[in-house]
């Protein structure tokens, strides 16, 4: 902690009146303490059906899930331990990060354990040896622990500093642990979603709007941004775990590259894929806006899209696979001559850098999850091809019913 | 690859052809191929020192460095294989990103091998498999391969299925190794530093405008992202590799949380830190703006944070060590009775999600790392307090004579 005189700190106290002034989901604890509880319950729970008694989460998204932290210092080195015997998780990052700990979360000062600079980025000291330190002293008993080896922030090296550290200790797989727990969604947990699916409602207006040849990729892109940020009236916006896909002309035919400096054509297609995200929760939407007349063979690219996804919403229910869902997919394009490999959608809800799917459930023909309500999906049967594609993408919940959508776009090819 | 009638590959053809007209700096592949070629050489000769006939690139900012690829394909399995007697890198990706990688790189077909979307996120089929096939194809010889055990995308499970893969082979740690290639930057990467640094220009003097008491944090957030994607007329933005930091009030003394929905206050500090970013190039920027008349407390605070960064940028040269930079700054703002324990900057070039730092050289007290023409900084000499924080930062690049500042906004508090 950086050391300051007192006189500036009394003279800014007045400013911490704001935190508790804080609208629930503007800012401070998101949920409930009971629903992170809850959550908190179910995990342990879980770890003693594995014979886990401790468990190391390095997913952001986790983390987020179990407490509610939202800060951006995922970047650097940071860890969560739950322990069985312990009530609180442990939060382990860097010193300056523990602030932000304090205010967006419900643990208290003796779980939030930093660790000083030095260890940010060294050659000299690493943040594993302290929380091995850590460890010990919390969790005596210390048996078999739960590591996430497929978390984007799990590295090799972490892995195996731990493993040399704790000799005597089993190490058990925890990977997608979380993960699977987050996929049924609760009440609240939707009521976010659909604050955020009110933003990508919005994004995509404006860029339908902005959008005409002459201007820049880039300027498109950035009308893109402002309104995933600026959010709605009542919702404010923040970044999403990914960049926007803007794709234009030739370049369409490409799922995942960056948008450019080109002036955009007349008579191309513009894709645009995105994401509203609101408390880290994400109802991602992606639409192709035509500019001019397409060919008649495009337009049969896009009924064939657009009956495919119809047929798969529909087909969407409690007690259907994901694997059937795509599988009507499949079937609809099939009849108009197309075929497409990829999976056509991704389960969906908190996200962080670099990705707003929850790595579990994959709507794609070999998967047998079996949807229930709660659960949240980005439904993204995107054909790219060669040098041409469409993108027309729906997210929804799955209700009792059948399905609630999160965006309310008509869901068409938009001809300007 | 999805399968596409004939004809309307023939109607979008003509799309093809924008590509042989892009600029080099606006689309298309950034640097000659003689550069590229040149980081591979040397890339190789350090491999032959340490006996390491193969590499494993996990890190996407190398994988960019090397071939100039930039799509948004990290956030699935990636991975780059340098092998000494093969002339070509060779990416390994999911195939609907294969299009992206021949449109942005000089690699010739053979040299980029897709697996199929049945890899992705699947709990049947893993790519570390098809990258073990294609290893024992492409280098038959193979003996002692090189990981980057650091990488956020080298994640621990990748790690143990090439271990139990290839059990008669020999690992080296090459974490790094092309980081510190990395840190001094060519005349052509210069270029496109003071292009993004221009974005960052132009960002600062937005964000100055627009802030004001009575709008949404995500307003004036909205209006910086607006600036970072668009740019300037000359120079279209791209995403930066970390979304920026918007903070007012009590919570500039959190460094890393998400600016929120609250109104901004009348006489409050407002922390933004962002950066331009140009074909994946940063060049980072810090400000904070007071909205109304600071108390003399306050104003105490940025005295010394000014005194302490122009007196650290003094002592930057060539044959100075990031330490000794670092004790200048301690020093300064010692005189005026602060202290700061974390470091004052960090090393700048390509970065993609989750940080645009190199992760190697860090101005700090205990780094030895010689200055040379070329490495670049963002010094960032923030003091972020319990309920209180100030940002003053200054991206440059060393040269014979001293330094290149990438930023040209007045390095001083703004007050508003």
């Amino acid at each position: 902690m950086d050391v300051i005189p007192a006189e500036i700190l009394r003279i800014h106290s007045h400013l911490t009146k704001e935190i508790a002034e804080m609208s629930p989901t503007g800012d401070g604890i998101l949920f409930k303490t009971e629903e992170y509880a809850g959550r908190l319950a179910k995990l342990k729970s879980e770890m003693e059906r594995r014979e886990m008694d401790t468990l190391l989460i390095s997913e952001p998204s986790n983390i987020c899930y179990l407490t509610g932290y939202e800060a951006y210092s995922f970047y650097v080195f940071q860890i969560m331990i739950v322990h069985r015997d312990v009530s609180e998780p442990i939060w382990i990052g860097r010193s300056m990060d523990a602030v932000s700990v304090r205010r967006m979360t419900y643990l208290s000062d003796d779980s939030i354990r930093p660790y000083t600079d030095d260890y940010v980025q060294s050659s000299e000291k690493d943040p594993v040896d302290f929380v091995v330190a850590e460890l010990k002293e919390i969790c005596p008993t210390l048996k078999a622990i739960g590591v996430e080896t497929g978390s984007f922030y799990y590295t090799a090296r972490i892995h195996n500093r731990l493993l040399e550290s704790l000799p005597a200790n089993r190490f058990l797989d925890a990977e997608l642990l979380i993960n699977w727990m987050r996929i049924r969604k609760s009440a609240a947990e939707v009521a976010i979603l659909r604050e955020a699916g009110q933003i990508s409602n919005a994004i995509i207006a404006d860029a339908v709007e902005a959008v005409q040849a002459g201007i820049r990729e880039c300027d498109l892109t950035s009308v893109i941004y402002r309104r995933m940020i600026a959010g709605t009236p009542e919702y404010g916006g923040v970044y999403p775990s990914s960049a926007p896909y803007v794709l234009t002309g030739s370049r369409t035919g490409e799922p995942h590259a960056p948008w450019s400096d080109r002036t955009i054509d007349h008579d191309t297609p513009v894709n645009i894929e995105t994401s509203g995200c609101r408390r880290r929760y994400h109802a991602p939407i992606s639409r192709t806006v035509y500019l001019g007349s397409p060919p008649e063979s495009y337009l049969r690219l896009a009924d064939a899209v657009t009956e495919g996804i119809e047929a798969a919403l529909e087909a969407v229910r409690p007690g259907v696979t994901c694997g059937e869902v795509a599988q009507i997919w499949g079937k609809t394009i099939a009849r108009h001559g197309f075929h497409k490999d990829s999976r056509i959608g991704y389960s969906i809800g908190i996200g962080f850098p670099p990705t707003w799917g929850e790595r579990t459930a994959s709507l794609r023909e070999s998967d047998r999850t079996m949807l229930e309500p709660g659960m949240a999906f980005h439904m993204m049967p995107g054909l790219w091809l060669d040098d041409i594609g469409i993108v027309l993408t729906q997210s929804f919940v799955v209700n009792e019913f059948g399905r609630e959508d999160l965006t309310t776009f008509p869901r068409q090819l938009v001809i300007k």
